[in-house]
């Protein structure tokens, strides 16, 4: 390996002073993540501004052996895009890469590049009476090349699919410089390997994102929200089966939360309100859309599937939002859960997944165990019922300090509540990712084969090992220290 | 290598003489594909009886270094299940193996094992009220394990999706011997590459599929054919964006035919009869399907788009087919224009896609370039208007001589086609995949950086080449000989 110098001068020659950044005020706030859990330290910051740039640097960063964390908005929930403390690698940030290169209205797709931001897709689809049907969170700052390294998912998959279900085309530049090329929409081809496929969620670890070809959906008319009163998630599990029936094609989202969950909405928003007057143990937060015109047969849908599922007794009482401003007040109760739960004290939130029909049985049981094994926590599981993605979180004990618990105890109980996950046949990363958070834990959990192949295909793609090491993929075998 | 009589002693004692078969009467029907276009030998039949087996048997066949070509319903159409004339590979069939392991019918899910026929599928997701949302001449012979080998498609992909869509879980036995097991179906889950997606149309040189969980759909209750003449096929590409946008939920099939294709049919077929009394350039043929008990309303849903197609003046004329009897005549009308064509002498046909947009520039413009550099041919575009996917057929001049012609000019024209597609940025392979028949067509045509990972992909998970030889990867360098 060369002297970092002169690889920081070759790499200024490259991109200009612009794009590449050694001043640590420009470098320092992209090297930690967004929520402050990871830190590192970088040679410098490229921000190149054409495929035709991030090839060239890739290849220069090959014959200096520097390493390339790349990095969109920083808004990753694993860690992935933060080097390692080291100081040997280079962040690529693709945000100065923020071009729409074509809208094709009629045909409802759209070519950007890596470092448009999810907003302003969003605001673009809405400007053409169009949608780009995944959101999320950090909607404001996460670009579209993040989404999709990181297969990202969100509050519309269960109609609409996660990062992967968009993505019509792909252009990526792989670990020698060379780009990779596909971002016409064929709705058929087959001609060999879906080489998409396997850089949609490598999380930068095989090649980088430069561009893609999205699919934009009609936008929507109307939506009808619903409020459901149940005496078990079993039985949330159960509505969520009439609903796919009755009006399984307007079916934008189906969430679950425990009598505990609104308990501690309602303690911490003053303004928030129950939606039924009497107790329940469970309730499901459901949305229905409908094409614009559509609102009174959609109402008429929902009314239907309420009495239906009356009928059956799988809930107890439910309500329909009478207009916009109840169904945001309902998704708010959704929402303010995290905020709520962290309020009350210290917390581990795991982000897994169950296969569908097994996680109202996976929450009933799992939840106890965890109880019964450290006393004094609360288990609490909510979330996208509909997508078999919990939110599974567990509260200390009274009086316990944030930091120390999560240190220790904290700790004990991931892996406890990851060994569970597993066992069910689950996912310990749904949707956040594995970055560097969960590396060692995919080492030690992950399917062997699964593994074996991950790193054969690694190791056969990145034979340097220079894009984002230390991420995704456990490289040690099982059980080793990497 | 180890002498072939070691390895047929050695395989007959893992799988038994019933699992391995050297009897010609046994094996000779399998060594040619079901349109008899190409025909090898093998050291024996393969067929074992479960996961284990074929793991057992692929492990042998490394220790013996012999290849193996893998094989369902032996119905594929470019040769990718038939062994080369070297008589050195063995065939593994996977037909004994068809159990269903699971049916959810609840969950709308499947679990079956690779040998398990289409038609088999579709009769068990009738009888419960479900069916699989993919289909295709073959189904009486296509196996599970090969329709998710080659990705296929058939004339359900415009609202379903190829195989790639239907596949929710995978088990497949990988050139080690070892068994990837994802069975499964997480919905959401990122816990590293999404492995099944790069096994998934791989034609068996990447590892063998021996069971899926695959999705299920609930049952169509009602359809409602309509036949439209038009006056060019770009209109038609209208009224399909018209359709998209009014009925787009419902719309199951969009096909278009020119008028020369009718008139082939109509002469081949005493018993048609064309839809519309008048005569047009162009013809749709568009099914539209809805739940149970939805009849009326989606008739009336196609009446609207039909009058406001007339009133944009997008077709000329149009009618609904009255009841089932003249729905099935509508599509026989364009399920005999192969054969009709064939009946006029030879042709070359080309499964081919363009991107949705550009297929009706594509026909108009390329139809006569091809004409006019090979006079007295006659070139047809007819098929899924909705995919992108056209079957281009170029019909011989009068005189011209079966199997002579296809092998001089034939050969040329097929060439000649080939170029323009990609110049268009469409593939040569629509949904037949690649086998042998166009692998050096794909090395030659084929975009450098995608086959350079292919073939690295493919050396990483088969460093021996034993999956599947000769098939699909263009292993030598672009332009020589492989």
């Amino acid at each position: 390996m060369s002297e970092p110098q002169a690889f920081i001068a070759a790499a200024t020659e490259l991109l200009g002073a612009r794009g590449f950044a050694t001043d640590p005020e420009l470098v320092s706030p992209w090297l930690t993540d967004w929520r402050g859990r990871y830190s590192g330290r970088a040679l410098g910051l490229a921000s190149p501004a054409s495929t035709a740039e991030v090839s060239a640097f890739v290849r220069l960063c090959g014959e200096h052996g520097v390493p390339i964390v790349p990095q969109g908005g920083n808004s990753g929930m694993s860690g992935g895009a933060t080097p390692d403390d080291t100081g040997s690698a280079v962040l690529l940030s693709l945000r100065k890469m923020d071009a729409i290169r074509d809208l094709d209205v009629a045909g409802r797709q759209v070519t950007c590049e890596a470092g448009v931001i999810l907003q302003n897709l969003h605001d673009l689809a809405e400007k053409n009476r169009l949608r780009f049907p995944l959101t999320l969170g950090g909607k404001g700052s996460a670009t579209i090349g993040g989404l999709i390294s990181t297969n990202a998912g969100g509050t519309q998959v269960l109609r609409h699919g996660t990062m992967r279900a968009q993505v019509l085309g792909l252009e990526a530049v792989l670990a020698d410089g060379s780009v990779f090329e596909s971002l016409i929409p064929l709705k058929k081809d087959n001609r060999g390997f879906d080489l998409k496929q396997m850089l949609i969620g490598s999380e930068g670890t095989l090649g980088i994102v430069t561009a893609a070809t999205l699919r934009l959906m009609p936008e929507i008319g109307e939506r009808t929200v619903l409020w459901a009163g149940l005496d078990s998630i079993g039985s949330a599990r159960e509505f969520l089966l009439l609903a796919d029936e009755l009006v399984g094609e307007s079916l934008e989202g189906f969430e679950v939360l425990p009598a505990h969950c609104l308990e501690s909405v309602l303690a911490h928003v003053p303004t928030a309100r129950s939606p039924l007057a009497g107790a329940h143990s469970w309730f499901a937060l459901v949305e229905l859309v409908a094409a614009p015109g559509q609102g009174e047969a959609l109402r008429q849908s929902a009314e239907n599937l309420l009495t239906m599922a009356m009928e059956r007794r799988l809930i107890e009482d439910a309500t329909i939002a009478a207009n916009e401003a109840q169904a945001e007040a309902f998704w708010r109760l959704r929402d303010e859960i995290a905020p709520a739960e962290r309020a009350i004290g210290p917390a581990m939130q795991h982000d897994i997944s169950v296969p569908v029909s097994t996680m109202a049985k996976f929450v009933e049981q799992v939840g106890p165990e965890v109880e019964a094994r450290f006393p004094g926590t609360t288990a609490v599981g909510f979330g996208h019922l509909g997508d078999g993605n919990i939110h599974f979180h567990v509260l200390a004990p009274k009086g316990a300090v944030r930091g120390e618990w999560e240190a220790s105890t904290g700790k004990q109980i991931s892996a406890f509540v990851h060994d569970r996950v597993t066992q069910w046949g689950g996912s310990i990363s749904a949707e956040h990712g594995i970055g560097q958070m969960k590396r060692d834990e995919l080492g030690r959990l992950g399917n062997p084969v699964a593994l074996a192949m991950m790193r054969t295909i690694k190791n056969a793609l990145d034979p340097k090992g220079l894009l984002n090491p230390g991420k995704l993929v456990p490289l040690a075998p099982e059980g080793a220290t990497p």
